[in-house]
């Protein structure tokens, strides 16, 4: 069982996870680095060792929670959300909290045990961004849900559990502060200049030409102006839009490609570094934005964060984002 | 040399450093675990390692720079701002940022080479205290800087660099982000209801006595209600003030007491855990605030924070608040 608790200050929603027992959480990162293929839950073969799939691309003929898929969606056995019930909002004193309604996923995104996006075909990695798309839909169809976050750790400095490609896909009852700031900032933007501040990013970044990394048709790769983090990257897509899943095929076909390409960029510049991404996507209630453009921003995690950072939400990054584009775009 | 940097979207302001040659930051971290006191240069006998003292509390008749003193303030060797200059506030296309002007200062809180505040006087942390509060006074006094950060952080994993203990003071141009966001949500929670939210927060608190952890006749701490982290805690002086520097005598002693006293329940509990602190305080300008409330944010790092948490701002946390609060109320 958990809560969704909301600071009433900041308006920050937290998952508080009302099970008993857990006060030592640090003991709780076990590293799957000794984990063989054989052990591996998400390799194939092994798919008893999984809650029963959700979805998954098969082979024909092939049956469901057996060999024979190339991406494979299970519920998560570590979520701390679940999908039964109402989502209860209601106030304890002052404070605001609901139950831990919610669904969370995860996209196996290969059958190879340990396959980083550059080390797989073009087509798979479209497959994966399929299989995201498809289980947005699903879940926006629930009424209880207003954001689905997909998400990738990769390595365990980044939180990942498990070394076997995967990415994540939560369903949560409110939509993340983080987002609502970004929401907040855009419109804005848009209200004061009747422009899209993403498209005036992209204009920007295309004219000085100092912040690219790479660029195709539908998408371009930079490193933003205000990186938080050493070679914080950003995904954007060119044309105006601000949900992910209204992506057209040639989008689907030009982000993986774009992604593929930036991982195995960042692999060779810093020797396959832990990293997280987020596809930040306009919640499921708002409709097509003019004043919000969805994008991955996706952050290797070659720092640790400190109580500074937290404290003040301001951070410092010794990598300036004109050198790290320069040595990502050299990187060829 | 260093710029501030201004998200467009959000308006959260990053430190980037713009020297060259600092691309692996990774390996930067170096620990000082076989630093002994012979070479630490915070140990008495090694002022010389430091840059010249800004100030220190010392015995009378005995040097500047030399022995002899019980609380000593330094330039931080890692300061990536600059004192000198102004702050040049531009734009660069649709873009702001300004130079990096700002001091950062270290305060050697004791002689003791490891010594954590449970471990010292209560006297000794008492002058530590009045350490920031003195450096908080004469900072505020240049006009350029909107806004000074007391932290601490204390550990290799929450990102101290050397043992010795030590807190950090940064003066900064901007206000960060995350201050302003809780300057607006208690002074949205005012106009609503025209009390202060923490001192609303205090109220609910000592009623539902769920959370408490300590206190003392002007202090309580508390485990926050929607807590990000486990064994999260936050220290609230009882009487509603803005600024920590108007802490009164015995408030500075009764602080003290209580920062003391946390720190040894903790270590009881966590054993001697990794922590960041942090002083949430009024920004220089803004006078005595009815709507605003300084306290300590204190942070034990227990867990690694990914993707999820930063992409979106909604934390997940295992231990609920209410669990941390008995464990560390019965650590006596």
């Amino acid at each position: 069982m958990s809560e969704l608790r909301r600071d009433p200050i900041i308006g920050r929603w937290v998952i508080i996870t009302t099970e008993r027992g857990k006060i030592h959480p640090i003991h709780a990162n076990i590293s799957d680095d000794k984990i063989t293929a054989a052990k591996c839950p998400f390799c194939p073969g092994n798919e008893s060792k999984t809650p029963p799939e959700i979805s998954s691309f098969r082979e024909p003929g092939t049956k469901k929670n057996e060999k024979g898929w190339w991406v494979r969606i299970i519920p998560s056995k570590s979520s701390v959300l679940r999908i039964e019930g109402n989502v209860n909002k209601r106030g304890e004193g002052m404070f605001d909290l609901m139950d831990g309604i919610g669904a969370h996923e995860v996209v196996v995104e290969s059958q190879i045990h340990n396959a980083d996006y550059s080390d797989l075909e073009t087509r798979q990695v479209e497959e994966v961004i399929w299989g995201w798309r498809d289980r947005i839909l699903d879940l926006k169809k629930d009424s209880r849900f207003e954001y689905i976050l997909v998400f990738k750790n990769r390595g365990e400095a980044a939180g990942a559990s498990l070394t076997h490609p995967h990415s994540e896909i939560i369903a949560m009852p409110t939509v993340p502060v983080r987002v609502k700031q970004e929401l907040d900032g855009s419109r804005n933007y848009y209200d004061y200049k009747e422009r899209c501040a993403f498209c005036d990013i992209i204009r920007e970044e295309i004219e000085s030409n100092t912040r690219i990394v790479s660029e195709n048709e539908d998408f371009i790769c930079i490193t933003p102006f205000a990186s938080r983090f050493p070679f914080e990257t950003w995904i954007l897509p060119k044309t105006h839009s601000s949900s992910f899943e209204d992506s057209q095929k040639h989008e689907v076909s030009n982000l993986a490609l774009i992604l593929k390409d930036l991982n195995s960029r960042m692999n060779r510049v810093l020797e396959n570094p832990p990293y997280n991404f987020v596809i930040h996507n306009s919640p499921c209630r708002n409709g097509k934005l003019s004043y919000y453009h969805w994008h991955i921003e996706m952050m290797p995690q070659l720092l640790r964060t400190a109580g500074f950072e937290w404290g003040t939400g301001f951070y410092r990054n010794p990598t300036p984002p004109e050198e790290a584009a320069k040595f990502l775009r050299e990187a060829q």
